[in-house]
């Protein structure tokens, strides 16, 4: 018998925390939307983090959300090139990147030349060429590099692998994701994620499809063999990018396959669903934060779940990063993680493109 | 402001029915596990019909059946030989055949040349061949034939048409639908399912796939124009049908998609999801009777559920074909709407064959 109470403390009991105490004072780069309301917030809520500097392509906004950071000691703004030159460089140990993702090389590469810890946003670049540029120079600078996919310090996320690896679904067979978002709706037709030079591949796969793919892959411990893809749409917004609409199918070893959809011009929707030999797991909504959240395993005529309102995943992820950072040990998922996705990612483009599957 | 107490309403009230009272009294032709346990029971909550005759290859069986009913008088038991020379033909004014998928064109035939309206088991038949036989026994015989799909006489279903079609989601765009069942647990490795010369051409799309590629069409109101397929497993009890897991999808006009799944040796599960532009429709439960069902309408930070425990879908379909018989209107889903889900189920084989999209 399974002990209910035990179970929902493994929701708020970290895992995977080593450091009882300390601080890793982060750069942040890019003051786009997400920095400023999901991982300035986060990290004032952290435990093991603060922002020390803040990186932006303009000084005055620099300025401003310095001055709006929730933070004790106001932080030091830089403009990308003073950061990139070093300027203020005793005053953080790790860098956030989280520009538009083809400026995600420069601001990695500056960081790994002033010797700091890099937590960068997914994905990892623009194309897979330049994501391994960006690893390569991690590796040469000898700098710790994580991907930022929280999902993977996600609790409810955590569980539902621990439930999987633990056979309580029999063996996992088809795996079903989603993730849409009506982005027109944050940002309009100009923004960088419909600009191909900034945005890469493309901007439903790259952005959201990345979602169920990279959880799929944790949930499993598992890396593709290949892909078939099918893209759709016709709004003149995204006249630049070729997936308005994806439809993507992810081949995995043991013929597990993960049928996973994207959309950036579709209402907001995720969900993650693992069905097995002996049940299903359902992780939804999956995908966003800020949102009340369940996961279920369902077992011939019974059900468990577990539920969580509004757990801050990327304080979760700050703090995890900022631990392995303070306890010297490797992050998870790193660079050689992040590109496994970025092959599988360019895989499907040119999938859809030719209309056959891509072997990786 | 909707009046949620006459959405409610709307649950029980059924909006198609135009018979005060009468009754049809129906034969039942093939008695496995789904006329025992499904047909019998509906038929006899039902409030315009009664089963009067139970048609079984075995004497025995049928005999055994008829004495089990839940009739207040004993329905006349007939061998399948019995019942197509006529038997007991003024006992019964409609024929309701749950046969094995590639008996129901002799036996749907001989109840035609009876004059008897006809209810068919999905899928039609096993081929589209045999299936376009069977809807010209019945054209020529000027007797009416409708297909059984349950969901679309199912009230949340219905619930759902109906908000789709008041613009409730926006334009709908991707639909993802799957039903699974572990099909060894009820029946073993020598069931008819897995004989491709009762069950056509293959198992898991035929009987469970066609759940959400009809209910689609129902939602939608519209038919597809192409496939795509992928069909995995190695389970040697699967070795004469190629489809143990299926994956296909199924393009809608208006570039509108339909991601669906389909096996027979999963566990069971099952879900139907519209997402359109404004906000996405779930049902979920979606395919099986005799569950606590939900249908969810989320858009933007809101929803709105409606819920129904034990909605006895084959009760609502049993009375909604005798209601149309009694009024003398043609039953819908007729043949001609069935023969649309053969096409597009043997072209979802062909393009799991041949690794590319069919047309249709």
């Amino acid at each position: 018998m399974h002990d209910l109470d035990e179970t929902l403390d493994g929701l708020t009991q970290r895992d995977w925390q080593r450091a009882a105490s300390g601080t890793v004072r982060f750069a942040l780069v890019g003051l786009g939307g997400w920095t400023r309301t999901r991982a300035l917030p986060a990290i004032g809520d952290s435990t093991l983090c603060e922002t020390a500097v803040v990186v932006s392509g303009s000084a005055e906004k620099a300025e401003r959300v310095a001055e709006e950071a929730p933070e004790a000691t106001t932080p030091t703004p830089l403009t990308y090139d003073a950061f990139r030159a070093g300027d203020a460089v005793d005053e953080y140990d790790a860098v956030y990147v989280a520009t538009p993702n083809a400026l995600h090389l420069p601001y990695v590469a500056a960081a790994a030349d002033h010797g700091k810890a890099v937590l960068c946003e997914k994905p990892l670049e623009a194309t897979l060429e330049r994501a391994e540029r960006l690893v390569a120079a991690c590796e040469d600078a000898g700098v710790p590099l994580m991907c930022a996919y929280r999902m993977q310090t996600d609790p409810l996320t955590r569980a539902a692998r621990t439930a999987i690896r633990d056979g309580s679904i029999g063996d996992p067979a088809h795996v079903r994701g989603h993730m849409t978002q009506p982005v027109l709706e944050h940002g309009g037709p100009d923004q960088w994620r419909l600009d191909p030079d900034l945005a890469g591949y493309g901007t439903s796969v790259t952005d959201l499809g990345i979602y169920p793919l990279n959880t799929t892959r944790f949930l499993l411990d598992a890396d593709p063999t290949s892909v078939t893809a099918t893209f759709r749409g016709s709004h003149p917004a995204f006249d630049d990018v070729p997936d308005e609409r994806a439809s993507f199918s992810v081949s995995f070893p043991d013929d597990v396959v993960a049928e996973c959809a994207a959309s950036q011009n579709l209402a907001k929707a995720g969900e993650l669903r693992v069905i097995g030999s002996a049940g299903e797991l359902v992780l939804s909504p999956a995908f966003y934060g800020g949102e009340d959240r369940e996961l279920v395993l369902r077992r011939g005529t019974t059900s468990a779940s577990l539920s969580a309102r509004h757990i801050d995943q990327m304080c979760e992820e700050f703090d995890y990063f900022a631990d392995r950072v303070l306890t010297g040990r490797a992050p998870e998922p790193d660079g050689d993680h992040a590109l496994v996705d970025m092959r599988a990612i360019a895989a499907v483009y040119e999938a859809a493109e030719h209309g056959e599957r891509v072997r990786l």
